[in-house]
């Protein structure tokens, strides 16, 4: 399972109730950040997050709503003591501005920094441990731009535990047949591990896609996602805007979430320029109807 | 008139209700900006401050707690379409800083940025317009740091209402009065312009002093301050570790509020490491009496 929280998800300028870009995942226990917009740290404080234990950091795109609060976030992490690895993945040149603000502060890091940073214009895997892969999704912005698609494939197999209470297992068949091994009983019978298990579930998968135009190029790697987070900065009254700043409306996002057939679609990246954001859903759900609207702290489960 | 809000003053990593350093000094009618901690621009919109009034913003030093949130605000300014220009005063490293960011985002500013670098170790005069000076406070920290004293001295002379009313005067009299001139009635009478004005209010000064070791060198400067902001990161009991970071206990900022003889002191840049901030006013009370403790959004009149 895969549990997303939302942190910000408004574009441009941070208020009072409206941060911008950040989310945290967590699949089998490891945090996973996404983006890091200016005061990310205090919103990780407030939904109660033991964000020492994030260890991989995803940034988008060099723009500040997606990226102000990250130098604060390390900073803090060494003033909290800080021990183990961090691993940055984002554009060419997070390095230079991390590492120059560190120096100038002569506050070098006592745990070790490092940066995978990401210059190909194709989707290339940056992530792969423990049964889940990090792509990128290269996106169609105003800078380089990638979104994250985030997939977590379960290799152990389902006990079926009714099968198996019919039989003498001890312990150690149980992680043998999770491991797709056939077992033998204590007396020399040999059972076939498809009579007692069922296949792992399927992947599970989660499509993160801000800041883009409508780009369909993206809807054949996000396929079938089981939730995919895409922006929809205007409304198309602005799709005029949308297009020049390559941004998309919520229109274009239920498009794309249509297309690519995803389960479902979550809105965000929202204009500061609209008061209320009822008219991204009223414009999203006549193309596609699984759709919500991201709210700071609100959390999805996959 | 000096009017000084606090925005934030919490030392090393900001959280829900504990802000970074912050401080916004309102000197007729120019918005003074002092140090610009991670999520400032979002103190400034609680506090309901017109921000894009201001137009001189003062960075003490290069740590996190005191200028992380200013790359954002740069950039807020920027998406409201500010065209005034705007000066930062800050230790050398600033300009590359906020310029590396500026240019990976492609996001120049339409308004003229301005950078005044500092390197000097003994005061300079940093600003001097409209009756207001800025000098430095050299500091001793970890790293190059500078307070700033801020000192208005309002050259108009006060009118003297009851002798004026007295005689025949016209509107144009007054701004004459007011410059220190002698004036002559529409009868041909000369009145000398000590007859009819009281000497100009005191010079008023306000010293901010974040972040320092305990350091009797800055006495002299400050001697008399109306105001003294002096960090009080540590309590007594904590001395060795103020001594070991370069940073002050309460009771030293109390003495060398009594040594400089000023009218006021509030202290600051708590460490969080303090469930409570009595122990900080406590501790100074006995040596200065006329102390209070900064509180976000709390305001002082000077």
């Amino acid at each position: 399972m895969m549990k997303l929280t939302i942190l910000g998800c408004h574009s441009a300028t941070p208020r009072e109730n409206k941060h911008t870009t950040s989310q945290l995942l967590e699949i089998k226990g490891h945090l996973f950040l996404i983006d890091c917009g200016e005061g990310t740290q205090i919103q990780l404080r407030k939904a109660k997050i033991k964000f020492a234990r994030i260890q991989h950091i995803f940034i988008s795109h060099l723009h500040g709503d997606h990226f102000y609060g990250l130098i604060g976030l390390i900073s803090t992490f060494r003033l909290l003591g800080r021990t183990a690895p961090l691993y940055i993945y984002g554009p060419k040149g997070i390095q230079e501005i991390i590492q120059l603000q560190l120096k100038l502060a002569k506050s070098w890091t006592d745990y070790p920094l490092h940066f995978q940073e990401l210059t190909r214009s194709d989707s290339q895997c940056i992530f792969d441990e423990d049964d889940i892969q990090v792509e990128t999704i290269p996106l169609d912005h105003r800078v380089y731009t990638n979104g994250f698609l985030f997939t977590y494939k379960n290799s152990l197999r389902k006990i079926n535990t009714d099968a198996c209470s019919k039989r003498d297992l001890k312990p150690y068949h149980f992680n043998q047949l999770q491991k797709g091994q056939s077992i033998t009983l204590e007396n020399g019978e040999r059972i076939e591990n498809e009579e007692l298990t069922f296949s792992s579930e399927a992947a599970k998968r989660y499509a993160f896609c801000s800041d883009t135009a409508y780009s369909k190029s993206i809807i054949s790697q996000i396929e079938g996602a089981d939730l995919l987070y895409h922006e929809a900065t205007f409304l198309q009254q602005h799709e005029g805007l949308a297009k020049s700043t390559k941004h998309s409306t919520a229109q274009q996002a239920a498009e794309i979430a249509k297309s690519a057939g995803v389960k479902q679609l979550v809105l965000g990246h929202f204009s500061s320029r609209y008061k209320t954001k009822e008219g991204f859903l009223s414009e999203a759900t006549p193309i596609f109807q699984a759709v919500e609207l991201a709210e700071d702290f609100k959390t999805f489960s996959i």
